[in-house]
């Protein structure tokens, strides 16, 4: 009955897992479709998530050095251009400001898509020394890429991410840290949204307009498809060089600098959401669910029921869980669907017999399986119990991965490794023209590259394999 | 000698305080120019602040019932006109997209200059019955507003603000919120800024475009001129008839709600600035301070030294301070200027004598006098001492407005108060044309409007007075 009221509500997530995506995100008010088209309204359910992503982020951009800053909206189109291979990637997605003022500007100023050019023109006015290296700041802020196919988290025409944004005085150290965040992100993955990746090197083709290279973490989606999640990028010096980032080095010689940057965005929602949901709805990750226990009290007007739920909240809030008190006027039932579809991973079930025992009831929302709990131990058993959720689902969404992580010798196998909803390791001779057919032939791209080449031969011309990929479809 | 050091850097306070200003917020790194006209970027130790007042004040608006959400960006011109005062007042400073994605677009989009508009009509698609009402929401965002004049943080084309936007099924309690959201902001001016403000409603001429009603905070720059810092608007049905806010309603009928909106922006850090700056520099409120304590090592080489040092600043991070061990190669003198002047409230000096007798000088920002304390009391003595700064920085701009605050019964007298960089307390009539003789004859404005009438006559025209008005020369 509960499930039947609940199913009625969402598409099925096996047979139309794009339409089950849209009815999660709008029913559970994580978000709507904004006036313009292509735009998102991020609801207060959905913000929270961002909010909490962005809270832990802090602490980790904080004890690598990062502090946080704030570039102009606008950046000169001329500033675009003074990369060639940055202005070829982004030009065809900017939104662009003619006119302001009630005049028409004497130079059009584009809405950034990403902020290397402005963030560099003003390290190039900072910077003096070595002294001011290495210099690492972050920026949270709304960047804009004119798409025409969008959906909400996943690939809007404005969305919100942090960019960071370092300068180093030696290569090695540009690398480093290029590497280095792209461990961050991992880490973060793991622990905030307990949704394991696949890290490396992108292709040629697939990286960051104006990089030297680019490092990315892909995630496998419910359906098997990959969502590129986060990026690093290793800039060398292309954009130092473009934005004039120079320094005195201690032997006195003016200097380029060795630039890099790194970005994740809101589509980290979009990734949570279709890595962990099922056919009741979201399933949220712990750690950054704006709601991660509910208390709905049962037979709420027998006496005492509400004063001891209330209690609980307290002891909760107090022991730093995001609580809440369901007392809305909606039966238990009514109110577990609810709770459910917005993915809350603890539920805790309180009646007047619980509460003669001393006891309470979770029902968790990763195995929908219940326990019990002594009440005089909330504090400390609830927190525990959050945490070991993170840390199954963490452990089932990676299994399920690697269960689908399938090796392919040719592109029949490749294609027939995709059609199943797997990420395809495949060899790769290096060259463009491979990568084309592969995408023609089994419409999927090179994620990442292997860290070993463990593959013989390249799986679209036959050659001797150069490097091995995980190949897959993509959102 | 220290002080003749630091006045080579900065211009003269009392005779040139619009240098003294640029001086200082580039000097101590708050902000920098953007390179597109009126842009700013926000340097780390700018942004920190604003994140401090981010943090206060979404405890406070948690509190008051407002969760954070995120809206569009662009706003379609369409959207602007459908509420006649508002598109008047707000069209001339919009920046507009006219091309996006390599295309001309069918109807130009504006940058928001605020989100009424579009926030509205999210409203109308969401509130569908009582149930829905009270509706509260916050969003921390970017707005452009094409200005000529433009000054870091004061008067920008983009800026950082929040801006709240709520519902309500009644009159009363719309104008009950406007009220109440003005008191909150007044609050924390006073608690968090240490900024004393005037608060009251604004003329007609100088609400907000589409408000029914505008109330504002008014705080007094060293200069005597007011700055705008806040202001709370009642909309009435104004939006919710352009933008289809309806509900329906206990009785079955359907009805127009009641909006209200209230917003302070990045002007707020120019406002503490302006109000607290000294000869030497900025002296930051202790509440937002980014640093709030800097311990300065003397004879740093002494064996021990650094040790102690490093030892009081994890006591005093453990209590919860914002500190900083400046163990830089500089001089101590040459610290204590820098850290002067980027107002950081309490210094703390530490040598060999101090570690022997168990105690650490402190030197406080705002009254430049030291004072001593025992070193494994810290914990409690630094935060109470900064409380302490908070309160005397508050009671010290307080008693200097209010001396400042004087009387006028003719334009004469109205004149030479603000000429003398007073507020001037006086009687207006109420009619459009003595406001703007008034602004005409002294360049002074109608700030805000006193709760009472304490005036016999328009300052103006010697009628009858109706209002008193506070006026005074603006930012």
């Amino acid at each position: 009955m509960a499930k039947d009221q609940f199913v009625s509500q969402i598409a099925d997530i096996e047979t139309d897992f794009p339409q089950w995506y849209s009815d999660v995100v709008l029913k559970t008010q994580l978000v709507d479709y904004g006036p313009v088209k292509g735009t998102m309204v991020i609801r207060p359910y959905g913000y929270a998530v961002w909010e909490n992503i962005q809270n832990e982020f802090n602490v980790r951009f904080r004890e690598n050095g990062y502090s946080n800053a704030y570039f102009p909206l606008l950046i000169p189109m001329s500033f675009m251009t003074k990369e060639a291979e940055h202005v070829e990637g982004f030009a065809p997605e900017v939104a662009v400001v003619t006119h302001a003022g009630g005049e028409k500007l004497a130079e059009p100023l584009c809405i950034r898509p990403t902020s290397e050019t402005i963030i560099g023109t003003m390290y190039g006015k900072w910077i003096e020394s070595w002294r001011d290296l290495p210099l690492r700041m972050n920026q949270w802020a709304n960047v804009m890429r004119w798409e025409k196919t969008t959906r909400p988290f996943l690939r809007t025409s404005e969305f919100l991410w942090q960019e960071g944004h370092s300068v180093f005085a030696s290569e090695e150290e540009a690398e480093e840290e290029t590497q280095k965040m792209l461990r961050v992100y991992e880490e973060f993955a793991r622990t905030c949204l307990s949704m394991p990746v696949l890290t490396g090197k992108k292709t040629e083709k697939e990286k960051f307009a104006g990089a030297v290279a680019t490092y990315g973490m892909e995630a496998m989606m419910h359906d098997g498809k990959s969502l590129q999640s986060g990026t690093s990028h290793y800039l060398g010096q292309n954009f130092s060089k473009a934005f004039d980032i120079k320094f005195t080095d201690k032997d006195g010689a003016q200097k380029y600098g060795y630039t890099m940057s790194f970005g994740v965005s809101t589509r980290l929602i979009g990734a949570l959401i279709m890595t962990h949901g099922d056919e009741r709805g979201l399933v949220m990750p712990p750690v950054v669910a704006p709601v991660q226990a509910v208390i709905v009290p049962i037979a709420s007007k027998k006496e005492g029921v509400l004063e001891a739920c209330r209690a609980l909240k307290e002891k909760l809030a107090q022991a730093g869980v995001r609580v809440v008190l369901d007392d809305s006027d909606n039966s238990p039932g009514w109110k577990f669907n609810e709770w459910e579809m917005k993915g809350v991973p603890v539920r805790i079930e309180l009646g007047p017999r619980d509460i003669e025992a001393g006891k309470f009831l979770c029902a968790r929302r990763d195995t929908l399986e219940k326990c019990e709990f002594a009440l005089d131990g909330a504090a400390k058993s609830v927190p525990a119990l959050l945490h070991e959720i993170a840390v199954n689902m963490y452990e089932k969404a990676k299994k399920r991965m690697n269960e689908r992580i399938v090796n392919a010798d040719t592109l029949e196998e490749l294609l027939d490794g995709v059609n199943k909803g797997n990420f395809v390791r495949a060899g790769w001779c290096g060259c463009r023209a491979c990568e084309d057919k592969v995408k023609e032939f089994a419409q999927a791209t090179a994620r990442v590259m292997d860290g070993n080449n463990t593959a013989k031969t390249c799986v679209a011309c036959g050659k001797k394999s150069e490097r091995t990929v995980f190949f897959a479809r993509a959102y």
